[in-house]
C-alpha cells in the first residue's frame, strides 16, 4: 500500500499557560522564540528557521495545557481529502476561521480530548527590518538569544490508550508509527508518528495521573547537541527548573533536555543529528519493556517526574 | 499542483576508481564506510546507518568518476508510474537485473552522459554479529572508525547545461528545486534538488572543463558539525588532500569540508544542522552572481579547483 | 606568601588489573591510548598528546586499584628541594631507579596507603613512523582510534580523613586546593588539587567503603565536550559499563563521563573548556552539602556507586 | 637553569578606537563581553570568567591599535624582583597609580614602542546582583549574549625586528617562547610566548607595514570549538568583518575566527582545545618558510591582509 502523504507537517502547538507573563518571559528571552504577533488572548511565536507566523501559540488560560496541535496539509487538495476522512471516521468538529497565523482549518479531536486543526492556508512569517537574515535561504536572522533553536520539533501528549490514540493518528493524519513501547501487559506504552522524513513529529505515551487531554511537552529543534549543552546553562543561570538531562534517548537516538517553563508546562531541546526516516517501507521499531529498563542510551535513569508530571495538573496522582 | 513523491530517496552512487586498493582502504579506514560485499568488479560500501546493504559501490575502472545513481522508489506502483513517464519522455535505458544491493532497476540517462536508476527491490542491510548494534533503531554498531558519517547524503553532477538538467530531474525523479544560482548571462549556475524533505539530495552545477558524464563529489553526513572538525584533523594524520573546508555554505547552509580520495573523486563530508525542507510550497531560493561573489556563508572565498576539478579528468582546461 | 611552583605536573598513574588483557585491550581500542612499551609485568600507556613515554602504567595484579602516582618536578634542583621536604615531614621511602618510562624517582606516601613518586628524568615519546604527527607540535598523531583523549588529566583518590590528606599534598607538592567540600559535620568531604593552572591533577574524596589505599577514578581530557559524547556512544557500542555521565560537575564545572573499565577501576573521560586557575591568590572554593544536595551543576543526582565503588574492593559496604 | 615564574598572567589590554559608541557596542553586544566599569575615557570590560574587574580596557582615541598590555606578577615580591630587572635592562617608564581595574602599576616599553605594565594589586570582579553566577566557582553568570567567550587569552603584537623583541620578552617577564618561525633569511618571523602553562599568551610577528607599536590582534578563548562555529554566525548576522576562519592553526593547533571590530582593529576568538604546556622543559617548536607554505593546519592559505592590517594604519604599504 503507498504511504499517504496528505498532511506536509506539524505546523504549530497552542499552550496554554496561568503565568502568561512569565512563561512569554520565559520563551522569548531564555527559550530564544520571538514574537511575530499578539491578540487580546495569545502571542503568537516562532523559532528563527520557522516558516511559517508561528509555531507556538502561548494563550492566557486558567490552567496550563495544550490548547491544540496545528497540522499543514500538503496541497489543498489533500485538504479536503483528509477532512472527508476525518468527518467519516467521525472525529470531527467542524472548520474554523484560523487566526493571526494561518487561514481557515478543519478541528478534530481525539478520544481523549486533545483537539488538532488542519489547514493550507498560512501566513508566512515576513521579517521586519532588524530581523532579515545576511542568507536569503532562513526565515529570520539567527539571533543568538537565548537557547535560539532552530525550528519546532514535535508535541508529545498523554492518551489514557496510546493503542486507540494510534488508530486515531493513521486515521485523521496517516502518520506512520517509527517507534513505539510494546508492555508486558499487552498495552502499547508509547508510539512516536511521523508523516513526513523527519523521525517523528509527534508521540503519545501512557497517561498514568488520570488526567484528560494532557501534554507531555513540545519541542524545538536545535542545529547541534553542543546547542543543548549550552543551553543547560543558559537555563541554570535563568533559574529555570531543568528535569533530566542533556542525554540521548534510546527511542529514536536523540540528544534531549527538559525543562518546565515558568506556568510547569515541560519543554524540551532535541537534537536528532542526520538521523531521518527516508525508508518508504520502514518498519516500527517495537521496543519491550526490558529494553526500556536499560534507561536511557547511556544508561540515564528515566526520573520519576517524567513518568507522572503532565499539563495540566491531574487530581489524582500516578499510580 | 500537488507535489510528486514518487521517488524516496538517493539510495547509492557507484563511483569509478583506477586505484581501486587506495581507494578501498580511503573509503573504509579513513572515511569510515563499511564494506557489506564484494564482488569481481566492486566493493559495496555503506556509512552505519544506511538501512541498505549498499550506499556507495566503488567499481574498479579505467579511470575515475560516477558509474551510475540509484534512487529507491517510493512503492511499486510508484516505480512503475515513473518508468512510464521516463520512457515517455526519451531518457529511457531499459531494465537492470541489480546487483548485490537491489533488485531490477529501470536505467534511464541525463542528457550529459550521467546514468541514473530506479528500483523498488532493495536488499535491507543485516548486521553481522560483531557490527550489531547496541541499540536496535540503527542499522549498523556506530563503529567510530575513521570519519563514520550516518548515511549518504547527497551526489553532485557537472552539465553542460543546468537549465536542461533541471528539467530532466523534474521530468524522471520529480524532484524539486530547493535553491538554484541564476547568472547574470542567463545560464543557470546550479541547481539543488530534493525529493523528500532533505534540504537537497543531489545538485548540479556547470561544467567548465569540457567534460561529459562528470561528478563533482559525492557526500556523507555527520550527525554534527564537531565530526567534520574531528575529520578534518583524521585527514590530515592520514595524508588526504584536504581541498577546502571546514566552512558553511551560503547556498543551503550546509557546514561542510571537501578532499579528493586517492584516484581523485572529490568527496564531502557535510551537516545541515536540522534545516528540512517541510514547506509543501517551498519557492526556490534564487542566488545572483552579485550575492554569490560574497563567498561562502562566513566570507570563505571558493578555492579555483572546486570550478575546475571533476572526474574523470577532462581533456580542455576549463575556460 | 609566594606560591611552591618545585611540581611541574602530574606524569602518570599505575594502575593495576586482575584482567590484564582485557583491561589492556579497552585502554587502547576503546579508550583510545597508545601502547608504548611493555615489560613483564606492565603496559606502558600513553595519550596522544602525553609528551612523555607512559601516562598509564598498567599492571597485572592479584586485584585492581592504583599502584603509583607519578609527578614530574620542575627542575632537578626543585626535586632536591621537594624531597628533602617529604624526608624531613616523614612521609619518605626512598629512591627507586625508575621504569621504561623514567629515570631515578623519589618515592614517599600518604598515611592511607597510596604511593607517590616524584622525578625529574624522564623519558620523551618518540614517535615511530607509523605515529609521527602532520603537524610537529603534538607528541604522536591524531590517531582517531576509540575516544582518543588528548592527555592525561587527573586522578582521584580515597581517603578516610581528608584534611590530613590535604596536609600531606600540600607539604610534599605544594599543591593549592583549588575547590573543597565543607560537610556540615566538620569533616572535609573532598578537595581539589592542583601543582599548576590546571583546575586539578588530584583529587581526594572520604572513603565510605572502609578500604585502603583505594583509587576513585583515573581521568584523561578530551579536547571537546562532542568527544565525550562521541565517547558515549563507542563505550555503548563496546558493552562498556557507563556509570554516571555525560554531564558536567557543579564542582569545577568540568564536563564528564564515568566508566569502568573490565577489571572494576572507575576511568573518566573529561573536559574543563578554557577554564584555568591563572589566579595567583586563588581562594579555594568552599563547598557546603546544602550546595552539594543540588546535585551536578544541571541538577544530575549522584548515583549511588560514585559514593562506594573504588579499586580495589573492599570488605566492608560503605555506611 | 629554573624557569622563572615571578609573572602569574596576562591581565587586560587597552585598546584605542576613534569609533568609540559603535566599538563599544560589538564588544558588549556582539562579542559578549561586560562593561563593569566606565570613566571619562574609557569602558572596562571583561569575559565572564575573568576575575578581575577588567581584561579590556577600551579608550577613546583619535585613533585604533593597543594602549598598553598589563601582566600581573604573581606575588608582591614578584612584582619588586621583575621592576628590579627591567629597570636594569633599561626598559623601565616608572610606577603609575593604576585605574578602575587594578592598583599601582610598572610601566616598561618594549624597542618597538609598546608600553606595558606590571601590577600586583587588583581589583576582583564583584558580580552585581543580576550577574551573579548559579555556580560559587565563576567570576560571573554565563550569560549567553553574543560569542559569550571564557576569558582573556592572548593579544599579538607588531614588531619590525621580533628577534629583538623576544629578548624584551625573556628578561622582563621571564616568558618562554612555545612555537615560533624561522624565516629562510635568518630572521624571526614571529613567537609565542607564554608565562605559564597557557600554550601562549602573547605572540609577536615581523611588521610589514612601517608601523611602530602597532597591534595585530587581542584575542579571548572560548569554551569549545562549537562557540566559535556559532559565533561565526552571531558576526555574519551583525555585518562584522570576517576576516578569516574559522580554522585550526597549524602553530599551536588552535581552532580560531578573526573578525575586524568597528574601528578596524583585528579581534580573535579562539580554542585550544585541552592543550597546555606542562612540560617544564619545552623545547621551543620551530617552524620553517617551507613549512608555513603548506597554509593552515587543514590547508587554509593565509588571507593577504593578515600579512599587511594593523593598528593603528601605518603610512606605507606592506613590501
Amino acid at each position: 500500500m503507498e504511504r499517504n502523504v496528505d498532511v506536509a507537517h506539524l505546523g504549530h502547538v497552542e499552550i496554554y499557560t496561568d503565568k502568561f507573563d512569565e512563561s512569554l518571559d520565559f520563551f522569548t528571552r531564555v527559550y530564544g522564540l520571538t514574537e511575530s504577533g499578539r491578540d487580546e488572548t495569545s502571542a503568537y511565536l516562532r523559532a528563527f528557521d520557522d516558516y511559517e507566523f508561528q509555531s507556538l501559540k502561548l494563550t492566557r488560560h486558567h490552567t496550563t495545557g495544550v490548547g491544540h496541535i496545528g497540522y499543514r496539509a500538503a496541497s489543498p487538495e489533500a485538504l479536503q481529502r483528509r477532512v472527508a476522512v476525518i468527518e467519516k471516521a467521525g472525529y470531527g468538529l467542524g472548520w474554523v476561521e484560523g487566526d493571526k497565523g494561518h487561514g481557515r482549518a478543519y478541528r478534530f479531536q481525539d478520544p481523549f480530548g486533545h483537539v488538532f486543526e488542519l489547514y493550507w492556508d498560512t501566513v508566512r512569517y515576513q521579517a521586519p527590518e532588524a530581523e532579515r537574515p545576511a542568507l536569503k535561504n532562513i526565515a529570520q536572522r539567527y539571533h543568538g538569544r537565548g537557547c535560539c533553536p532552530r525550528r519546532i520539533d514535535h508535541v508529545n501528549l498523554l492518551a489514557e490508550d496510546v493503542a486507540v490514540f494510534r488508530s486515531f493518528m493513521e486515521t485523521c493524519l496517516g502518520s506512520r508509527v517509527t517507534e513505539m513501547i510494546q508492555l508486558d501487559n499487552g498495552r502499547v506504552g508509547g508510539c512516536w508518528f511521523t508523516v513526513n522524513n523527519k523521525t517523528y513529529d509527534l508521540a503519545c505515551t501512557e497517561e498514568h495521573g488520570g488526567g484528560a487531554g494532557r501534554l507531555h511537552h513540545v519541542t524545538y529543534a536545535t542545529d547541534q547537541r553542543e546547542d543543548i549543552l549550552r543551553a543547560a546553562d543558559v537555563f541554570l543561570e535563568n533559574g529555570v527548573h531543568i528535569e533530566t538531562g542533556p542525554h540521548k534517548h534510546a527511542i529514536q537516538g536523540t540528544f534531549f533536555l527538559y525543562v518546565w517553563e515558568p506556568a510547569g508546562n515541560r519543554v524540551e531541546l532535541a537534537n536528532a543529528g542526520a538521523r531521518l526516516i527516508l525508508q518508504p517501507d520502514w518498519e516500527t521499531v517495537v521496543w519491550t519493556e526490558t529494553e526500556r529498563r536499560k534507561g536511557q542510551a547511556w544508561g540515564l535513569k528515566t526520573i520519576d517526574t517524567f513518568h507522572t508530571h503532565g499539563t495540566p495538573p491531574a487530581h489524582r496522582k500516578a499510580g
